[in-house]
């Protein structure tokens, strides 16, 4: 291959085009990827291409536009926890679907730990990307500073302190308002002791779930909270150490579905009976979660693929520079949806 | 943000550390994320490379290095099927452990439909990527040729008629030795109409599997084969199907774990005793699969994650040069594993 020529100097499009003896409409398709190009002509573009040392990438063009035609969607969970909580796919195909509409290639990227983010850094860095989609960002985390430094436009999905701290934009379910409606609901049942199974301490969505929890029960004896990771397994050991403290519980608010669906197994291996003896109420509504736990959960919708989708339109307005300013939040609404578990 | 200046005007970084008053290194932390570097000299550095107008992006360096660090990984199916069957999540666990370990930044794509081919093909030829790794390429796809024609190192995950007739290394299981296996097991048992669920019709690794079954059943009634595509509720459908033309079946070898799962579904659905009235035998080993069927199922174990990072390694030294020629395929071996289904 020949050495890169620069500045002044490099090949245009044209002169390949020129060479090539084809238009420049031709020469472009055949630099970005040749698709429904005939061969012959194909061959003679790229001899052009090889002999002038055109520069056939968006590397050359994103020194002009500044533009990747890519958007970087970071996930900061371990690639375990990604394919394995229904939220995250549902999250991901409505910014696919969204990024897709308006001809921008997602490239996900996910976070196994620390030891990731000087590297993620680099490459946000690097202008391989032309905005960032971020979601699942961690309180004590750095990584929401390292993506505000990249300076490249940013949405974040979900509200946490660095976002905040740093004016990054970001779409969020109104989790607080949420729970609120949820352990309203037990208490209109006439639920007493209600119990709260938390998500993680550094993620604002779980803390804000307990803020609505607490709401409602100002004077909850402390008992009654349990600590969980949002995965199934730390919800069915949750649920066993409320029964373990607090035997007389009648009800439980989990503060997401897939942890629910751990209590509930719980529940059914202690022979407690739902909802006769503790009703449960959970936090997402996933299809594939709701429709398998037995009996069917009651639980907060929240619109995830919706959500993605907003994060993406929020997005191409910074991008684009149309549409008028974005708006330093949107709080998307949540919706109590009753099925059996209460 | 300044104008971009080009060519032999572009400013060095040794220009921004210089006018920043600190030495190059730091001002390459701070361009390249800012990690560890003290809040007052990164403020500095930034102020320079504004002034400066210095381009602090990878675009600038890939057309002096044509390195970008990081990786594309395209899987050649829809978002559903990424997230829903563990095959994918164990690939990408070995491809995304193994290029950390060369720090080099994963990149996911996937492809909805042909819709997507274009803008993908603009993507890898956007120097963007340092290389491509690919899997789950369908024989009638245009893709393995698009990804081929971008002219980045590649190895396909699979063979494929495309890989082939492109010469893209490729990394694969014996499928069709592990088929073979899996059959003459179920011979050995004392079995003797075999049937056989097979996965897509496009994809290598499904046809692969059926010629290991016929190696075996040489004569086998055309009615003892049944069509799934690797999802579960296809391997339940396709039992059925199975269970109506052949009800003196007494074994079935699966093309995958997932439809096995389905398969056994449909069998106790049926009131067919499993091993004793039809014995099962899967393809993957899935942990998360075999461990939740009842009973526990014999499938031929293939190292998928190692699977993985072998199609690093390879791509490796192709980006490298080092580490002698690459082999045109690597085939992996696989083994029967033994439970209680067969």
């Amino acid at each position: 291959m020949p050495e890169q020529t620069t500045g002044a100097s490099r090949p245009t499009l044209e002169a390949v085009a020129a060479r090539a003896g084809v238009s420049r409409a031709t020469a472009s398709r055949v630099v970005n990827g040749g698709v429904g190009v005939r061969a012959p002509l194909v061959d003679k573009v790229r001899q052009a291409v090889e002999e002038l040392g055109y520069v056939p990438n968006h590397a050359a063009r994103t020194l002009v536009t500044r533009r990747s035609g890519a958007v970087a969607v970071i996930i900061a969970e371990p690639e375990f926890r990604i394919f394995s909580d229904p939220f995250f796919e549902q999250q991901v195909r409505g910014i696919s679907r969204e990024l897709t509409a308006h001809d921008s290639q997602l490239v996900l990227l996910w976070v196994e730990g620390p030891g990731d983010h000087d590297r993620i850094a680099r490459y946000l860095g690097g202008g391989h990307v032309d905005g960032t989609l971020a979601f699942s960002l961690h309180n004590d985390d750095e990584l929401p500073a390292l993506i505000a430094r990249a300076r490249i436009p940013t949405v974040f999905g979900g509200r946490s302190e660095a976002g905040q701290r740093l004016a990054v934009p970001y779409v969020d379910s109104d989790n607080r308002g949420g729970a609120r409606e949820a352990v309203r609901h037990l208490v209109s049942l006439g639920r007493r002791h209600i119990a709260h199974i938390a998500g993680p301490r550094d993620l604002m969505a779980a803390l804000d779930r307990v803020d609505g929890y607490h709401d409602v029960m100002m004077d909850a004896d402390p008992a009654l909270m349990s600590q969980g990771d949002f995965t199934e397994e730390s919800g069915a050991r949750a649920m066993a150490e409320l029964l373990d403290r607090r035997p007389d519980l009648d009800a439980v608010f989990v503060a997401n579905d897939l942890m629910a669906s751990g209590a509930l197994r719980t529940l059914r291996e202690r022979g407690v009976r739902v909802p006769e003896d503790v009703a449960v109420v959970g936090f997402d509504d996933l299809a594939s979660v709701v429709r398998s736990t037995d009996p069917a959960l009651t639980t907060v919708h929240q619109d995830i693929e919706g959500t993605g989708r907003l994060m993406v339109k929020l997005l191409m307005r910074l991008l684009d520079g149309t549409g008028g300013p974005v708006p330093a939040s949107v709080i998307t609404p949540t919706a109590l949806v009753r099925r059996a578990s209460a």
